[in-house]
């Protein structure tokens, strides 16, 4: 009851921030108030507010009040930062609300993984909106994981109150009618949960499929005549800007045809050296500011109408009694800069630094993978008996982002075996199942990875986080994957029989606790090392991490084999003559 | 799977609607467009949809199609209508959604007349969106009810689709912290449901407050400046134009300073006199439209504005796949008539009638109320022992609407009675419980009602819907009960020991399945008669109706006695000398 005595006047808020000007973005306002809080939670905002003998004061000094921020779709893990790491990276740029489907500890842990992580989240500054996956893992064929979840786990996690819908509900998986997804959109609707789609280039027609099956909301329009399209079938939008999609310039458009009230901002996945440089949500008001629309239209975009499309507005969102006491100061609102942070009541950042770096949870010692250690030998390419070349389907690196098309290369067969051809840009890959449930590693090849010795290997890499690893050698690959292994999760660069570069991964073996700074650093080394061996990728270890994921276009690798990813099926590397 | 097939253009649509265009609320745009229906919801939205050879055509002749209008706060029983007459009085104005607490029936039967209540709905043409009642009765003290609702009945209730909310959270209930609402609300968070509010003339303290307590919207608003307050405070607005509290001229104001976003529509309590004769929802959209408000605007505020601060606006509120297919034609936007209107996918009235009428479901046979025959000495105000004269409390109305006043009046003692006086403006007064539990019938005295002769009485009454009496005879107030209690409810006219005028109310004591334009010739002639006794109340019924709702100050009348509406206790109705 001390939040509503604080409400009704009957004790005095334990802090006021005052002297500054809110940004109501319930109403579109703007004018002076005081914030009274109660614990975590706003008690009374308004003109003069009654202090106590211990109430503490947070002077704003004529700064503007502005709801903390939301980011509306965020992949954490993708970041391979932990959640501590991550939260003391976006606080201070003021996102203290993120919605998450936490999918990559969620396949390697199951729900006491996601569990874990939430708990986590309460010592920081950053508030989880967790969206339970529609099913995991998302390949398809469904390669192995830790955990799979399904509509009996989404029966359980449905009743945590941090869950506050379906995360990720791809298009196709509606359109075709998918089971388990179906099941867990009738469970959804029965728990009062909204759903969040995944439609990227949808026509009219899918689009309409979508809203009839539900799906309240979408992050994934390629263009704003798409996230349009989406709007009027009643799609709440949402515009991203991660560290590899930029579509904020191009959907932000859509305000002016549609206005801003069903739209919002994600980031989807970032990269620690992109935040430090360029600021995280509070770069993307600076953007719509910049094309031309209203500071405090803007605001809302990022806080209140992205709660709305959560139904998290009763939360977070806006300065009003009753949320949490999320609240940034800001000196301008056209250069949105943050200068302070308060998250759930404490003023937490200041000047773009947390005031004290949050500790991370204690995590016990880290184990290996259950994974047997592996030599050259276990990753030889066998060709077809007899044959004394062979035509390999190569999955193919191209000029659009993440995109493996199909590339035939042929190959000669020595001993049986295929080996990598630096001259005909083919590399060997594979992916080593790692939970210690099937032992695969099947072995295929790549072109357009462009390495020209060694290996690199990444236990981080949704949709199923075994490990990916690519190479010019197969020594080299086994070690980099013992390395792997032994780190219990990293990425690694191996050459010549040495590992030169690795980054322990130690936490689920996907994410860690290295400060961004560090993590920055880190990433910049591998990738740089990777590019001295040859890669032309723009981000060599990115486009490792994504070499799994069956939802990219036309192949991918899981440790079930090589993927066709139009016809979802497992195909021969080998093509017949 | 049906909906989605037609969505996804597997199977054609049952019914387009076609050569409309289409009112787009989510967007605030205007254009052509077909609706695609299957079953009772809309399939598609699109510029030409594609025909099966049994799809059905409505032809929208160039008009333009608008969602079904929602009533956001409504007492359906108030109107003395079943759901199936209330329905057939408003679904032909637009109104194919209400959001009700149905308060009535529950206190007379508890859950399962709700549930009729709600069923029977289903064969009409609208919409219920049940509010499960904050705690019933709301009287203070509680008065004898057939049914309490509290939390355990809270956790039921949630469960229910229907069940959208907790409906007329009393401001006073949260800031004194009554311990059943508490925990109904917490119930609520717990069902993720949200909290719908009742605070009346509140100051910025009581609206921060009720935020705080997570009430999420309020119908309550005296002014357009208290409802600019709510709107600041994060509690979502509607206003309210019932048959006796007109609130739209002035709080449309608000839309001005704040924008019409969080704001919706209600009319609380109608009366099928005015429905029939200005026009339910929609005459709201008109007065908007009169006031200044952008037509599109004014019908966002009676859709997809209230559908989003109930939660549910992924069903109705807009016109968008997924949603049930309640689409109205109007000719012109700002003079709003309905010419057609779509229900759950059928046509269902044209040019303010309903096509074909709603049958009501079989009532079964109507049972007397258990109450045991009464005689004009049942209804004795007894003095005091040995007094000769007593100065009584009367409870007096006013000029203003509903209030009561108290009016001290001395009266002489004869044998031991205290006897009406109309020259001294004292008339009895009487609550007889009605469902045999108690045999309650405290005698108490009423000034303002202006009876010179007989009796009126009515079983339709909330919050407790016990029988009401007020007389200058106790003869004919016992005869006018016993003819209630004959009836099995109603509202009676009783003079010189003839009953002269009575309108059952079989459906559970409170409504009747009389045709609307009926109830209002019968409500016409109650109230004519009433005022031929003497009444000079503006409504004379309708001020007995209310008279023992104890949050009306300043004095109510309930089977336990005189109630003193600030105090909150029985009171004496004798006046220490």
């Amino acid at each position: 009851m001390s939040l509503l005595d604080v409400a009704y006047g009957r004790a005095p808020a334990d802090t006021i921030i005052t002297n500054g000007t809110l940004v109501n973005v319930l109403t579109g306002e703007v004018y002076p108030a005081e914030v009274g809080i109660s614990g975590t939670r706003i008690a009374a905002v308004g003109p003069a507010l009654e202090r106590g003998p211990r109430t503490r004061i947070i002077d704003a000094k004529g700064g503007y009040l502005v709801p903390g921020l939301i980011d509306g779709h965020l992949h954490i893990e993708c970041s391979k930062l932990s959640v501590t790491s991550f939260a003391d990276l976006v606080v201070p740029f003021g996102t203290t609300s993120v919605v998450s489907g936490l999918d990559q500890i969620l396949v390697v842990e199951g729900l006491p993984g996601v569990r874990r992580f939430l708990d986590e989240s309460k010592r920081t500054g950053m508030r989880i909106w967790w969206g339970a996956p529609a099913k995991a893992p998302y390949t398809v064929p469904e390669s192995t994981v830790g955990h799979t979840f399904g509509p009996a786990e989404h029966r359980e996690a449905h009743q945590w109150p941090e869950c506050v819908g379906i995360w990720e509900t791809v298009q196709e998986m509606v359109e075709h009618g998918d089971p388990a997804v179906m099941e867990a959109l009738e469970l959804a609707e029965a728990h009062r949960l909204p759903v969040f789609g995944c439609a990227p280039l949808s026509d009219a027609r899918r689009i309409g499929g979508l809203a009839a099956a539900g799906i309240r909301l979408d992050h994934e329009s390629y263009s704003h005549e798409e996230m349009l399209e989406k709007l009027r079938q009643g799609i709440y939008a949402i515009i991203r800007e991660s560290s590899v999609a930029h579509f904020l310039e191009e959907n932000i458009q859509v305000v002016a045809k549609a206005g801003a009230r069903r739209v919002a901002f994600c980031t989807d996945d970032v990269h620690a050296a992109d935040v430090l440089a360029g600021g995280h949500v509070d770069k993307m008001i600076r953007m719509a500011v910049k094309a031309g629309v209203d500071p405090v239209t803007a605001i809302q975009m990022a806080t209140v109408n992205c709660a709305e499309m959560y139904r998290i507005d009763h939360l977070v969102g806006s300065i009003a009694p009753g949320r949490y006491a999320d609240v940034l100061i800001v000196d301008s609102l056209e250069d949105f800069r943050v200068r302070e942070v308060v998250a759930a009541g404490s003023l937490v950042a200041r000047d773009g630094s947390m005031i004290t770096p949050t500790v991370p949870p204690s995590r016990g010692e880290v184990a290996p993978f259950p994974v047997r250690e592996l030599t050259a030998d276990d990753l030889a390419l066998r060709a077809p008996e007899g044959a004394s070349s062979v035509t390999v389907l190569t999955l193919g690196f191209t000029e659009q982002v993440f995109v493996r098309k199909r590339r035939d290369v042929t190959l000669p067969v020595t001993g049986g075996l295929v080996e990598p051809s630096v001259a005909d840009d083919a590399l060997l890959v594979t992916v080593v199942e790692r939970y210690g449930k099937t032992g695969n590693m099947p072995v295929a090849m790549v072109s357009g990875m462009g390495l020209r010795e060694g290996a690199i290997a990444t236990s981080a890499a949704p949709d199923d986080n075994n490990i990916i690893c690519v190479g010019a050698s197969r020594a080299d690959m086994a070690l980099a994957v013992n390395e792997v292994v032994r780190l219990g999760g990293g990425q690694v660069v191996v050459v010549d029989g040495e590992v030169r570069e690795s980054l322990p991964l130690p936490v689920g073996g996907i994410v860690s606790d290295l400060p961004a700074a560090e993590m920055a650093v880190r990433e910049q080394r591998l990738d740089d090392l990777a590019r001295e061996l040859g890669c032309a990728l723009p981000s060599p270890l990115m486009y490792l991490f994504f070499l799994s994921i069956t939802a990219i276009p036309d192949y991918a690798v899981t440790d079930l084999g090589l993927v066709d990813c139009v016809k979802l099926e497992i195909v021969d590397p080998f093509v017949e003559a």
